[in-house]
């Protein structure tokens, strides 16, 4: 079994959770999405966050999917499993669960409630201490989506005091300043190491990376992008790791508006054959015939794009 | 089977899901505190809501719940179920769940996301697709939980394009002025009555009254008085009807604290004898020796203010 | 000249700022207003605060009204100024106009941005070292109106860092733990002593005073109320204190609606001949013939109240 | 005098305010900033907006900061100013200074409140009954900023009631729906055509104008590239302004980030020349060494991008 650590590294994909046209969760469309990213070379998969409208799904669909994605996988990669709920005791049910499933963490953002520092502090040490020691935690920082922002000092204490804190989803906007300084203020005498995987749809990986981040947490709809991005970027050519970022921005920016994305990430998806139906769970984004010729183009320009950089280079 | 209509008054009182020591959902409990309620002369019962913690319950749990205190209720009095969810999906099982089970109505909020008013309205109408005709509806307003303001004018909208939302939840605050206006605006016409019970902790119940509410629903854990207050009011006895409220008011008012206010609530319910224990689910507020030490203050001030009140009438 | 301090204590009015009905300033109401503030025995004002509506001032209307009521009080009580501002520059020069001109010190609230505790800190750092060290600095700590909560361990930091910040006036809600936070964590060792004066309409004032507030910083349209309530519990009878606060409670209430209260209370200082006339500088709000008949209704009954309140002792 | 109008098209630069080290206005490089913003060939200016610190200014500082952007500008294009303020007075007040000082038109954003749209709706009554029917309005619709979402339905109606709205700042996001539904609502048999310049640092400007957007209206530091995308554009070439657009992407979406993305915009501007010093007005952003070093990168790859695109074309 592998477990994320201090140290892990690379492209966790965020992964989408696939409907049929009426609204089943469409299982074979998770295996042939499973498979679609395992062929990007992700070094690991994130299942069941806001990207895979867990908080649509039934509780035992959530389950039902993480077990299907987590038998298709079958321990090649490591698969981090969002546990985040309202009460602890969901909670710390679904992380047993996916932890006996194979899985390799559990990511956890703050619950709502006032934004005070202190109160974010105290529910980590409620979380972790309901986890029980052996269950690696990735802290998801996503201020945008959950109205509670945590200062980097913040996190350098829970990195201190709850040692199963080993990796933060770095989610905040803008957050660049942020990189610096956890990647600085961590592994120091004091404070041990955090990984830190980003996401805020890879808008700012080049930046990130060389802030000092291990890699990126988020669900681009290109994923080989971001593996080879950040391939490239740690094997020492950051010029080139940022040639091939720039190729995919513009689609990638488009991907990264927030709420609509999904809706467009899934027909990105679909239009690459890794599912068979773009429909998100309702209330959700649906495309106009605008918005799909809109895409369309945008995908064109992205293949040409990407074309001309592998001749070019 | 009786149904919510556009006419229903009287207190719907929203119920606490109490708890055991170890943080089970604690049945005997739910029994004492449904006969307390109808002890209390309650005219309805709103159950699976915000204060009833629903969000920290399991699909099973919060279906154990409904359905133990329908068996309970028997009949007796109407029991509106709130199904709110992120996803349709999950709002239509619960719904229909419910109603099963016997509910006089199901509660909606609108779902977080962008506050504009065609967005809430477009959602709606969702909503009552996926119900089918024959679930009444009561709208939730609370936009200091939801995020989601809406105006009296889509209120009243809604009240004219889908026959089935029957009744407002009133929750705005400040909103004495909204409660004018969907009354002056509805039973016109163009648009159909709506019942329109108040929440906010009542309060504001009296002038609610006076502008034309139909009664309270909420959760104060004195609802002998929301009773007494909307009787004595309805009888035309509106002076009558505020000196009794104002004998509770002082509690009232520190029982109407935001998020902390539950663990009050359900204090107060422990020490009237209603549940067995006062524990909320984590990551939930818990009072301090302080905060008890207050209350017990307020609780004795007040029996003594009821007291005074009996014998001056 | 009275500078405010670590031990102030007492009741500081909040002021309105009085218009004509063209919307002028109105000189003559602020000196009768200051006047009947001095007549109720408040130990204190605040001016160009939110309820000021110094937001809607020229720049030389608000160096005008202070001005004129640091004439008016001429050193009786000691006068703090709000001089909060989105840029420094104008908020070190209005605090230089006021301390100029007599003020006791000035109020600061943190700028609107990111929710993040060491943003705030370093903000009031930047903000003392503009001022300079001898302004003494009240933090407003309002998080409902600027969207910037501090938790009580942020507040008792500066207290230490910022010898200049001598007085907080706590208006956060629900509040009462950080009372008792605030009130622990400083006269100790390693932190001074700082001022509590507490805000939010005065809705929990008893529990305040009980928990160690020093008193109230309010705009309440009943000063005396706040003045006798502050002294009698301070002399020991805290259930005389709070026998007298719970008959003015029902308008309290009232008045405590955010936003919309504004108008009632400037309602209720011309209804009591301290103002000659209530309007508020447009976009405000406004009384309709619906809100003027319950306020009426509901001062009838506070002064009942009070002079059977009168009668009793 | 020309007043901007319902058919108004091109790029209109939202003008930074610059000062020198010691934080005044720096009135020399207003002018060399206004040669450089009419040397890049802009259709217009914005200025006292949001990007320009306005809020930040002195009433005397804001009116001299027109004043010479006007006189620099001396009628060669349409200058709209930026006029939102708290109070109607202080709003209206500020518009006649500008508009006798040669301003084709002022700009306005609703006041913060409750995000109810009817509130805002009778704001814009409030505000245009108050100018006079003769000042020409842009409606800015910023809800990240404002907390004010307004639909395309709100702005529609406002666009019939209002003769003087006669154009629309978009800068909602995710908004390119809401630009496709304004341009499809207007010029209608009922609604009246509305210009429609788009914000949000120029993120999405091919797509905007493809659904009918009529230009820009944002700050980007290399405005020479909106006005040839623009241009280009229109002429009918969308995909070269595609190509052109995305030479930039890479530093337009670095710059667009909230509040950090005021200074790398001013230290781009003295890069360019355009501006002797960066400074921001305390509080605001600053850019750390990291900082700088990662902006320099990206605009020495710009102008790569830039060389490369003007040789290929």
């Amino acid at each position: 079994m592998t477990f994320i650590d201090r140290h892990t590294r690379g492209v966790f994909i965020i992964a989408a959770t696939p409907f049929t046209e009426t609204g089943a969760v469409d299982e074979t469309s998770i295996d042939s999405l499973t498979d679609f990213y395992l062929g990007c070379g992700v070094t690991g998969m994130t299942i069941l966050g806001i990207m895979g409208e867990a908080n649509k799904l039934t509780a035992e669909e959530a389950r039902g999917v993480a077990s299907r994605i987590l038998r298709r996988v079958d321990g090649r990669i490591p698969v981090i499993v969002g546990v985040s709920s309202p009460g602890l005791d969901n909670l710390k049910s679904l992380s047993g669960f996916a932890m006996d499933q194979g899985a390799a963490g559990v990511m956890v953002a703050p619950t709502p409630g006032p934004a005070v520092e202190d109160r974010v502090r105290g529910y980590f040490h409620q979380v972790c201490e309901a986890l029980g020691p052996d269950v690696p935690v990735c802290l998801q920082d996503f201020p945008q989506t959950t109205g509670v922002p945590i200062s980097a000092a913040t996190i350098l204490t829970l990195t201190r005091e709850c040692p199963q804190i080993v990796m933060l989803k770095h989610e905040d906007c803008p957050g660049l300043a942020k990189v610096s300084a956890v990647r600085n203020g961590s592994a120091t005498a004091e404070t041990p190491r955090i990984s830190i995987l980003c996401g805020n749809g890879g808008l700012y990986l080049p930046q990130e990376l060389a802030r000092g981040a291990d890699g990126a947490m988020t669900g681009f709809a290109y994923p080989e992008m971001l593996v080879e991005v950040v391939r490239t970027h740690q094997a020492g050519d950051a010029d080139r790791a940022e040639d091939i970022f720039d190729a995919y921005l513009p689609i990638l920016r488009y991907e990264q508006q927030s709420g609509y994305g999904l809706a467009v990430r899934k027909a990105v998806l679909k239009h690459r054959g890794a599912i068979a139906c773009s429909r998100t769970r309702a209330p959700g984004p649906k495309l106009t015939a605008t918005d799909e010729a809109e895409l369309m183009r945008l995908i064109a320009r992205t293949e040409a794009n990407v074309k001309e950089l592998s001749h070019g280079s």
